[in-house]
């Protein structure tokens, strides 16, 4: 991205300059396609998989589920039901949308073949995926999932997909979506996308498990009246999703912040909001249960002492907070 | 912008290293107020102009020109005459828009009090710019027009505007553009933004009107076949305009870029595709005079030799353009 910001030339513009811009584009285009298992599909960018999101589902009122994204659930018809697994049941893939590994839980659904459109936000860098292999006709895909920046993401889509204009003007990204790139944030997405794919390829995120399975069992071990969502399931390797009916998730976040540990109440996106997690009302869990839910996300560099620090202070916390609730 | 690469936190996550993201955001927010004379007018952070226009002019079909850029054009009705020193006649303010300045011309319009919407990409950071004093509704900006990184922009409006929201799902920006936000590309565009409203209150930008009008007045000493866009207009400090009937725009970009010049031959978006342009169509050239037109544009580190060597270059070719068409 330093290296970018060097390059000072417009993309769409025919001068050395504009070549240079233009093949920091495409080089990043290549990158990901190949880091996604996309070689040969289309990659359109975006600011991120709100907008995204926005652009594949708006206005076609696609049949989804309560546990998507707030982004996804803006546009979709919410009429599929998800277990008390988290699993949702397609009825329609052709008119359907679900997304690859849930923001909250990390549970992981299997797409059924002739999806419309995935969100593979979450899952994209973490999990290995193939889109050529999914049968999926469009998904959405964000930098800052996988280390790049905020602000920067795409749409990969089957070759040849129609996606009407939403956003006019100088006819970038083939004419599906206007705009002059934002060249060092696209950049910094295609060498995040290339470090996420080695980093996989090189076991760190199976690491990453076993230190979540280490923090997992360690609260487990500590509270008995913890509930940890999604453990017999498929789950991103790096989520935990763990609730304490009674103790807000709010006020547990706010005295772990206080600790030094930066963890979340529903996704990060709201939760700046007050409100029960609506992923976990979805499959299943009362109200109560579900505005106790708390999310604790690894990253490679998260270590097993770090870990064991989180879950001393957290229990801690946890027995005061049943002492004064008795 | 690469002190914002340590800031790994999201702006809406509320624990510390959200709150220091949500810092970087709302800096650069009032830096841009500062900058944009707007201060109380509520900004929103888009991923550009390009974005803005769309999610402000989309589905209003307010009245415009030709002039437009290509962003505008795609949502407005065109109905708006443009006399021929580029100027546009505005007859309903309230649902009409109007550019501040021209990108492939320079020339500045001077905007009817009550105006919907102001595309004012191309003048904020090069002329002095009160949008408090504007009597505009909203008025879109772009990061990379003043320096700043490409893919970052903002809608400025009078607070309390309504505008709906179209790209939706975590609420940031108020509910009304959702996503998470750009944080490095903001940081940039504050701190570009701020850069620029002090290098215009030093005079940077007279310095370089006064070198565009020494390679102007090089270029007409030289060439008595070419017609100056604009010349006797309140035009932006930095933006030269010429056609050479009958020497195509794109072959005079080639040859310039072969000898080291970076030019465009109509905007910089469309500029990859060989067509007149619709900025002096609308004016009321014929189509040889507008396909024959390039854009020069100068920055505060552009220097007198630079222009001068240009102009000599460029006459030399011209002089050749006109043997070979003799």
């Amino acid at each position: 991205m330093i290296a970018a910001m060097e390059v000072c030339g417009n993309p769409s513009s025919v001068h050395a300059e504009g070549r240079a811009a233009k093949a920091l584009v495409e080089r990043a285009r290549a990158q990901i396609a190949s880091a996604f298992g996309a070689d040969g599909a289309d990659i359109v960018f975006t600011s991120g998989s709100t907008e995204g999101a926005a652009l594949t589902l708006g206005g076609r009122k696609l049949h989804g589920s309560a546990v998507e994204h707030d982004a996804v659930r803006a546009w979709i018809d919410e009429d599929l039901a998800t277990d008390a697994s988290g699993r949702v049941h397609i009825v329609d893939p052709a008119n359907s949308t679900l997304q690859l590994a849930n923001s909250e839980t990390g549970i992981v659904q299997t797409l059924p073949s002739g999806l419309a459109v995935t969100d593979a936000t979450q899952a994209f860098g973490k999990l290995p995926v193939a889109f050529n292999w999914l049968d999926t006709q469009m998904a959405l895909i964000s930098a800052h999932k996988l280390g790049g920046p905020k602000g920067v993401g795409a749409i990969v889509m089957k070759r040849g997909t129609d996606l009407p204009a939403q956003i006019k003007g100088g006819g970038q990204e083939m004419g599906r979506r206007s705009g002059t790139e934002n060249v060092i944030g696209i950049a910094g997405f295609g060498a995040a996308a290339e470090a996420a794919a080695r980093d996989l390829a090189n076991g760190v995120w199976e690491q990453v498990k076993e230190i979540r399975n280490i923090l997992e069992n360690a609260l487990e071990a500590g509270s008995k009246f913890t509930i940890f969502v999604g453990k017999d399931q498929d789950r991103l390797p790096n989520t935990l999703c763990f609730a304490t009916p009674g103790w807000k998730g709010e006020t547990q976040v706010m005295q772990m912040d206080l600790a030094g540990f930066a963890i979340s109440a529903g996704s990060a996106c709201s939760s700046g909001k007050v409100r029960a997690s609506a992923v976990l009302t979805a499959m299943g869990y009362d109200e109560v249960t579900a505005a106790s839910a708390i999310r604790v996300s690894l990253g490679p560099l998260t270590k097993k002492e770090d870990v064991l620090r989180f879950a001393e202070m957290w229990l801690e916390k946890e027995k005061k907070h049943r002492a004064r609730a008795a």
